[in-house]
Order: structure tokens, then C-alpha cells, then sequence
């Protein structure tokens, strides 16, 4: 039990506020002789850094990782790694005015409700700073995967955006790190960018729903009831803030499916067994099959807009929350290299977890 | 770290395969002097137990079952909970020709590459029989929940069927158990079975969605991070058999919302907060608001058809594979009960665990 | 978090009382594919048996084990393993009049001050019973230990009863298992059966040590800091009833040693490190070194004599205590077979925890 | 599960290495509210730092720790609190040569052998440093404990050093802060200073014992079979550097007692139950009962001495180690803050489970 760690064998805990002195996470379990570098997590940080472009909040934080413990000469030890982010940007004023206010659809109430207390800058642990820590992990399992599974790769993307959805005909993967919106289509830039802005002109946000894809993935990781590898990929998404719902595979379409449309078909590939189709997500009774492992999730309109909302005050009267400050109109964008860490992060527990109870051997078929 | 347990207080550990003597579930962590009687957990059985109607597979097992430790004169005494049902309607043959084939959509073939072995007879612990020790588990839930929160209600019901989806106009809570859909309006009861005969009777199956709703439950429940309640409710639904999506509150459909549409505007009401609408589902921050909490999920049509398959055997030789045996054409009816049960242990284990760290003290408003 | 369970990958959950319908073990995490019957487990419940002398308790309890899951063909499938044992000797009648009397040293106050009720028959959940339960589970970890490293052994015995100690200069392990006593030397048998006859004859009881040797342990099993091999074995011991100090290697006398005495000098072996003497016990930093691990214990005399022994009742009022029943002069020999177990079950976790960080992969010297 | 972390509610992760630039403890599941700061854990962490005296390393480290996390306003917020002891003096030269060696009786061999890899400036993650870490975890948890159990007290002390032992006839424990040996006599820290000093110049090492006792504990908290609170102390101190042996009350005495020596009788007294003894040392069947909670501890003598000794290197090659560098002569000197921070923790852990099973609620006697 830990109320601020995932994870079985490669473990996480992360920690820290958006307007403390620090956060970071402290990464356990890691395997030893990985060759691991502030620089290799850096890549990683900087696609989720806010201040990159119109689309993301312009608060401007560098977000420099830094490597405390568990490395020796740019390998891990197997010691526990503790990545730690300063924070360097500590505007607190700008949240002042609501610290004895609850915003509508934020955590200020129901922290205050169970802790008694909470800390009102800049939204304190419920801040989405925090999933910079995770996405600093996320690059210790990256590198991680890419020593003990070659080929293995994790790519995660928009595919809804309000009223805008992606265009599967148009999907390129090779457009994703080239726009802001983590888009797999070249040709609908502009028009999402127009739809932003109208957005964040009118004081408003938007919700969003992205996709990860897990490729060269071996069979045989999960387990089949409770350590389920879908069960823990839903727990890990649904812990980003403001997450509302995830799929595996066909996920909520599953309903409307047919056992003769879902069931995917099987036959005997180059490599072993291959799938005519993927509606199970590459997941069979909770254990990976080797196809692409899919998963998608929602994740809400932020809550702080500049447009009046009603709300009470810890005095329990009523007031007209405006969140000024520096704010995303579409946080689902920054929650893409989130999502990756967070796969990345969970397949690499699995792997490490298989390996535990079976050695990583796999039964054979042919 | 357990490949069988669930919960971090209230932990559920269960155990057991289709066709063997028995299965059940070890519930550890249960507070002490409650009032439990195994009549009181069958109640909760025999909603899922299969046999009951034409909808639900024909396999006829009485489903009793008993305490084995845990209880003294009629209450819990703080130690572990033994909760044993034995398997008497053990057909196996129906099952033997299955052995060598892997049936597309089933666990076979990842337990076959991960384990190196498999029991096959009815799915090993693999089949949905597992889900009988969990609502056990639920029961015991069910009388903690009632003897520490007095108000709190866990209802379940279907909201969709392959095409057929509740009107919820005419939602009816008191119609949920008067028919073998678990459906809240009487008016579409015929219509749904008349759809699922046909499915039946075209040798198939279909998926539906589910929705599960506690009412009552106090504020401060969860923890903002990685004990969030959300991710703990996606988590153990996503451990159902055959779920493929979880959604809390609106769930996928955030999406599409404007941050103007999606947070609940919060009015000061006679006892506490209150929320003029629950897009949250009950959950803000990973933590409750006292509003009731809303998860919805899908559940993929059973593979087991009788309509033939292509798939391999394990010698990798192409086969046709037809499920014989007692199959359901719509397994997620029988999921309804099992949500239920879930849902009651994540709750009660969310309750022990936030007394534990806040003595169930909660911040005054107002 | 579990209150009965104990291990991180090979899991054991035990449950049941003295008196209920059945006790018995859940075993999770159990590698695949490893023979495994009953008769194997009983081997090692047959020899922690009540009633097999004068020198343990007259109760005659066969104590069968039934494999109830986990199984198939003969080999563990890689999910949960339920071991239960059914009690067939309930004569609670012998217990009743203690019902609400508090037995000095025993349990029964505790519990009624934790859980403001208790199981009084025959000591409920607090019975030295509940070992025998660990005994089973500890055989299904003897089994795989034997798959995955031939060669190892692990080996109890007594050091200590009361004011008789082994001469280890007559130390013989092949008389171990051919005296009551677990005593690896014959000649003192007589001497110790005339000591404990006579303890009982005064309706006393006494205390003892005993010694558990593993050999042939891989070294690299532990790990630095928290989950140190030395602190996994002190709990598991700490847990077994009547425990009351534990020690590795040199153990509490390390206290008067000088450092030129302590650290074990290596030079290098013809297969690999070797040490020129055992001060620590096997384990170095919390990892094993591949020299014997040597964990020591002792056990507190039982308390439940006929002896009288002032109390008080749950009124609050004085009584004298008098425990009837059957019970045994000296628990601490039954001891032997559970520590053995405990340390089976300790051992096999952590290689399975070490193949999942490291592979299994040893750092070479040489 | 997980490497580097102890506690069940209240967890402590500790990370860093004695070299790198910081070590730390993350302590997640603190209760909310409770009054903190920098200044009261430095007083603990005082306590333990080297350089105080003669009797300990000279090494000068002012072992600042900093809050990073977890606090506002002088409280703690229920977040994880982010313990950071930044290492200033780190002479890594004095420890270069024995980067290919392996000192007996450290964890070098073992960490190589494991790992395949280590840091070997100052004996990286199996430095002693490592402990301050605990004894800043610990100050956290001596605060909690102040504000939810006044009057529970916590105090450690040297009961043996090689051949000195303590006479617990002039037991004084306001003398225990006032020598460098946390010696409850002080009509013997002269005697103990010219032995301890006489080693020194002999270029070596001793063992010692220490004791560390709870009073004004609540009875009730621990767990009867594998959550006990004996066997989570004797984890907790087995977990510490050097530390081979530990003991509750009578400890390995037990092994000599009869059974009408050992246990205590019970008697009502004016608060409650009352017990004429303690041989019990506070615990019955794993649950304090309110009594005086006595732990003892062997620590072996360090491994690092000036005297040569027989060792190889990673090449296999036999060498001659002499460890140069800043040592304590007898490290056990500097266990005791540890070992009171390490009962603070696991007190404070119990104490939460306990409110999370049974609410605190205690059964009635009289």
C-alpha cells in the first residue's frame, strides 16, 4: 500500500507541489548496468514542458531533471534512482485569491474535505507539474525496455479534440513530434489550431482523448485476474489527472460488438501465432498476446477558465470562481508523453514481474 | 504484490478454477464485530449465478457458499475471512476436445505462452466462475459497508446490449432485480429478450454496458495520486472477465466537452455542498465528494460460440474451432452483480484507508 | 498490505482457526510447471504432527492437506494454490470454561482489547495451529526450491531446551529426524527425554532454541537496504508463534566481538569466492554470500500450564488460571518443521524477486 | 513490494548513496495537519551525526535535511513528504583504491555479485549514511506520534559494548544524552571511553548491544500472525547496517525459561489491566498490551578497520585489505537514534492500521 506509488517490481513514488521548492520521483527496483543519462530523461520532459507553443500554458519552466542516486558512471546500480525537478518559476500570487476558494471541478474541495488543510499554490499536489515526475520515470523504463527489449516502442497521440477527431486514413506517425497537438495528421493542423485558439479566445477549454500504442511487445506479460496487464494500464492512465475513462482495445465499442466481430481469428505466422484483427487491444484474459498493445482515454476540459463559475468558500459561502493564472485550454495535449510514461512504465513492471514467476520462459507452440 | 489479491486494507485474495473441487476467496483486513451469516453472502450469489434464466448458461450449480474461518458466533472477529464454494457440476468432458486448440478471444493461447501449461477443463481459472468468490467477497463488503456507513447503496444495471441501449427516461431502480437483464425499465424487458433469443439462436453472442452507482458514500474517500478512488474503481473493473473500457462520470464523452460544460458548479446546500450536476461521477481529484459515484463499463461478447473460428492448435496446425459447452450469449448481464461487488470492496477498502491516515476526520465548510 | 500474508512474489496467505471447519494456505505468485502433490506437502505436515510422542500434545489430529487449486496433471499452473487442512478434532469443550478469562502470556487479552471479541476455542486464530498451514505452504516452496536449485537444503534442529544445550562437538544431522526432539545427537536423546518428562510431570513447560541451516543457497538473493534477506528471514521467524528473538549468523553475541573477529576473510575457491569462516551467517548487506545461511531462534516456554496463574476475567475480576486441554511441555520443538518452512518460503521469494530485477544474471569474479 | 521501502500506511522510501550528491527519504501516508519542521527532525538527526566525538567518525557532515514536499504552512498536508540531506564533505579519494576489492565482512562482494556493478565511493547505497535518512523519517514520525498519543515516550540506549555491559542498577536515563554512548551510567562512560579508545589505537572494532523501550504505547496495535508488531520491529532493526541479532522482551532468554517464569500475570489496576512482569516485552500473539515495549539489538563491529586482512578482488587475484578512511570504531554507538526512529516508525505504522481495521475502538475489560 502506498498512496503515492505504482507499480509492483519497478516502482514509483513520486512526490512534490507545483510551487514547492521540488518535485521529483524516487524509482525502485530499476535492473542494474542500464545505461541511463539526465540528457536521455531530458527528451522526454521537454515534449510535455509547458511553454512550448500557443497551445500550452506560458508558464515558463525549464524543467531540468537531475539524477540524485542509483547511477554509477551512467549506469544504474539498482539502488533506488531519485529524480529530482526544481522548481524555478514560483509565481504563487497569481493563485492567492483562491486559496479559501473552491474552484468548480478541481480537487481544492475534496482535499480540504478529507486532509483539513491544503496547499493553494498553484494547486498544490493535485498541480498536473506532478506528471513531470512520472514522465522523468517514464525515461528510466524507456531506457530500460530498450536494453531488455529491443524493437519495443511506445507511441502515444491525439485522436479527439472537442468536435475534432482524427482522421485514421490521414494517420501518419511520422507527424507526431512535428506539430503541437502530438497529431498523426499533417493535413489537419491548421484547422485544430483554429480551433484552439477560438477556444482560449472565448476563455474556455476542451476536452481530449489520445491514444497509446505499444509495439514489439512479447507475449506473455500480465497475469490473469488481478495483476491483469489491462487492469494495471486503466489504474495507471486513470491516475493522470483528469483522466475520466479508458479503453483497451475496442474498449466502450465492445458493447455494441457481436461474438462473431470481436473474437480475433488466429493463425500460424513466420514467428508463431499471428491475429487476422486486434480488437482485444493485444491483451487476452490479461496477459499480452505480442500484437500492438492499444489503449485510449479521455481526458476532461480543465477546470480553470477565466469564465465566472458559481462555488462557495470554505466558510461555505457563495462566490464566482474566475482561475486566472497561467492555464492549458486543452490539457489532454501535455497528456500524451504522460501516457507514454506511464505504459512505459507498466510494461516494464510486467516484464520484470514475468520474469519473476516464470523465468521468462515462454511455452511453445509448433 | 499479488498476482491474485486486490485492495490495500480490505484485501481480497481468491483462488480456484472452474473445474476443480472448489474456489473461493480469503478476505483479510475485515473490521471486527460484524454481523455476517453466509445467507447474508448469498444473497448477492445467487444474482449472478448461472441457470437462472434462459438468458444466462444453462450450467446448474447451486453456488453455496461457506464460511470457513474468520467469524465467531454469527461476527467477524478481525481475522481472516474463508470464503469456500464448491464445484459440483464438474461436466469436464464438454471441454476435453478444447484442450490442444486455443480459442480465438479466449486466454488460451497467452496462459498456453506464459505458463507453458493450462488447465483446460471449463477454462481453468481463466472462466467467469472466478467472479463468483469476488462477489462472495462483496457480500462481506456489503455488511461492513452497512454497519459503518448506514445509507449507502451499490446498484448495478445494464445500459446497453449489443444495439439496444436503456432509454433512461423511463429508469426505474425498483425494476433491476424483477428481470434477468438487470435493466431499470420493465417496457424494454421483452424487446432486449427477444433481441438476445435471436442472438442465441444464431449460434452467437454479444457485449453490453454496464453501469454501477453508490449513493451516500461520505466525502474524502481516495487519495489525490495513485490511491485515487477512480483509478482503484478502473482497476478492479478493468479485472472483470471481458471488460474492455472503464468510464467514471462521463468517461470517454469528456472528450467532447467545453471546460464551461464539464465542472460541476458547487452551491452551499442544507447539509454541506452541494453539486448542480455530477459530470465527475462523485470523484474530483481522485477523491470523493459525496456525490454519488458513477462508473460505467463495457463488457466484450463471450468468444465461446458455437459458430466456427479459424485458429491454431498447439502444435501451430490450423483448426476450426467451435465452442461447445454452457455458454452465455451475453455475459455481461452476469457481470452486473460482480460490478456491484467491486465496487463495495473498493469503497469499504477506501473508507479503512482513509481512517487510517485521517482518523476519518473531514474539513469543515461553512 | 495484508494482515495474514507474508512474501513479495511467492505470497502465502494463511487463514483459519483452531476450532473452525478447516484452516489452510493460499499460495500466489508459484512459478509453473512444478511437480507438486499432496503426498510431497504431507511429508512435511507429518512432521510438525501433534500426538506423534509423549513430548508433543495428545490432541490426534491427522491433518491431510487437500490441494483444492493451482494444479493440473500434477504441476502448479502458475495461479493460486489453496492448501486446506480440515480440522477433525474439535473437542472445544475443553475450552469453554476460559472464555472469559484471560490467560497470562497467551493472546486472549489482546485480541479482546483489539477486536472486543474473540475466538476462545482452543485459541482461535492465536493457536500454534495456524503453523501448520505455513508447513503446507512451506512445501509447495520446497518443491519449486528443488526445481530451480538443486542442491539446496534446508535443515532444523533444536540447540536449546531450557537449561540443556546440544553439544555441537556430537553434531550428526542424520540423527535429526530420528528423535522427538529434531536433536542432531543421539547420545543426548535420553537426557533430554528424561528433562521434559519431568517439566511436564510438574505441570510446567519450557522454552528452546533451534537452528535453521540452508545450503547450497545461490549467493546474490536479498537485497541492500529494505529487503534484505536478514530482515525477511527475522520477520518470518518473529512471526511463528512464542518467537521471541532471532538471530543470523553470530547473532546477539556479535555484541562482544572485536571487527578482527567478525568479517569472514575470503580467498578465492575453485568455484568461485569462498570464506574462511561464517561470522555473518550467509549474508552480507543484506544479500547471500553462497555460504549457509544460519538463522537461530527461541521460543518461549507455552503458556498454557496447569499451573495455576493469577488473572483477570473480561468483568475485570481476579481469577486463577488453569489451562486443561492438551498442550505441549515444550512448543519449540514443533518449531522446527515451521521455521524450516518459513525459511523455504523466505528463500524462494527472494530468488524470484532477484530474476525479476537482475535476471538472475551474477556479477563474475575472476 | 519494494527494495527500499518499510511501513504499511505510514511508508518510508529511503534513496542515496553515502557519495552522490544527496540522499533522502520519501515518507508517504503521514497523517494531515500535524505540526513539522526542519528545525525538530534536525534535532533526531543530530543525535546520530559523526564527528561529535572521539568515539565516532570524523567525518564532518552538518547533515542539514530540508523539507521539499509535503508541508504548508509549518503542517503537513497528507502528501508525500520529501526528507533531502545533501552530502557536502565527499572525499571520494580516500576511497579509490578499494574500488576492485572486496572488504570481508562488507557488502562490496555481495553487491557485485548481485548487481554486477557498484558504487564504491564510501560504500555507496550500503553506507551507513544511508541511516540518516531513517532517523529524518523517524523525526516525522516522533511528530505524528506527539500529536495522536501524548505521553508516548521512545528511548534507546547502549546496553553492551564487547566486553562492557550495562549495570542496570544504576540505570539513569537522564544521563543517556549526556555521554557520547547513550549510556544510561554515568558512572561507567569513563571505563567505556578508555576501552572504546584502546581499540581504536589497536587499529580495530567492536560490537554492541543497544536497547530501545516505548512507554505510554497503546495496547492493541500489531496483528496476530504475519502484521505482527514483533516481527515488524525485528524487521525494522534487522533491516538496519551491522544489526545480526534482535530481541522482544526476554528475547533468546526465552529459550532457558519455564513455563511459570515466563508468563506475566495479570492484575486489575487502576487504568486497566495490569501485569506483575514483562517478560512479554509489551507483546502478546503479535498486539502490544499496553505494557512497556522493549526491543534489544546486536550490532556486529564494523568491517572497516585498519588491520589488514585476507581478501580478493574483482579479478579473482587474493589481496590484502586495509580499509583507510574515517571510521567508527564501534558503529552501534550511532544505531541507537536509528533504532529509536526505526520503533518511532513502526509504532506510528501500527497505530494507523489498527484505526484503519478496527477505528481505534478498544474491547471493554471490567
Amino acid at each position: 500500500m502506498s498512496f503515492n506509488s505504482f507499480g509492483h517490481i519497478f516502482r514509483v513514488t513520486t512526490w512534490g507541489e507545483s510551487h514547492g521548492p521540488a518535485l521529483g520521483a524516487t524509482v525502485d527496483g530499476c535492473p542494474p548496468g542500464i545505461a541511463i543519462s539526465e540528457e536521455f530523461i531530458q527528451v522526454f520532459l521537454d515534449r510535455r514542458r509547458p511553454g512550448q507553443s500557443a497551445m500550452t500554458t506560458q508558464r515558463q519552466e525549464p524543467d531540468r531533471v537531475r539524477i540524485l542516486s542509483g547511477t554509477y558512471e551512467g549506469r544504474t546500480t539498482g539502488t533506488p534512482i531519485q529524480l529530482m525537478i526544481e522548481n524555478t518559476d514560483q509565481r504563487s500570487k497569481d493563485y492567492g485569491e483562491i486559496a479559501r476558494q473552491f474552484r468548480p471541478g478541481h480537487a481544492d474541495i475534496t482535499y480540504h474535505q478529507k486532509y483539513g488543510l491544503r496547499d493553494p499554490r498553484g494547486g498544490g499536489r493535485s498541480s498536473a507539474r506532478e506528471t513531470a515526475a512520472r514522465v522523468a520515470a517514464g525515461g528510466v523504463a524507456q531506457a530500460v525496455l530498450q536494453a531488455l527489449v529491443p524493437g519495443l516502442t511506445i507511441t502515444g497521440y491525439m485522436v479527439q479534440m472537442g468536435e475534432k477527431h482524427l482522421n485514421r486514413a490521414n494517420f501518419d506517425a511520422a507527424e507526431i513530434l512535428r506539430n503541437p497537438f502530438f497529431l498523426p495528421d499533417a493535413s489537419a493542423v491548421a484547422e485544430w489550431t483554429d480551433y484552439l485558439a477560438a477556444i482560449r479566445k472565448d476563455q474556455n477549454s476542451v476536452g481530449a482523448a489520445i491514444e497509446v500504442v505499444a509495439t514489439g511487445c512479447p507475449p506473455g506479460l500480465g497475469a490473469p485476474i488481478y495483476a491483469k496487464m489491462d487492469s494495471d494500464l486503466a489504474a495507471a492512465m486513470m491516475t493522470i489527472n483528469a483522466v475520466k475513462g479508458v479503453e483497451i482495445g475496442e474498449g466502450m465499442a465492445a458493447a455494441a460488438l457481436l461474438g462473431t466481430e470481436n473474437a480475433d481469428e488466429i493463425v500460424m505466422g513466420p514467428n508463431g501465432p499471428d491475429y487476422l484483427s486486434n480488437h482485444a487491444g493485444g491483451i487476452l484474459g490479461g496477459i499480452t498476446t505480442g500484437q500492438p498493445i492499444v489503449v485510449r482515454m479521455s481526458v476532461k476540459p480543465t477546470s480553470s477558465i477565466l469564465t465566472p463559475r458559481r462555488s462557495i468558500n470554505t466558510a461555505g459561502e457563495a462566490v464566482e470562481v474566475v482561475t486566472k493564472g497561467r492555464h492549458d485550454p486543452c490539457v489532454g495535449i501535455r497528456a500524451v508523453p504522460v501516457a507514454e510514461a506511464m505504459m512505459a512504465c507498466v510494461i516494464l513492471d510486467h516484464l520484470l514481474l514475468d520474469r519473476a514467476q516464470t523465468g521468462g520462459v515462454r511455452g511453445q507452440i509448433g
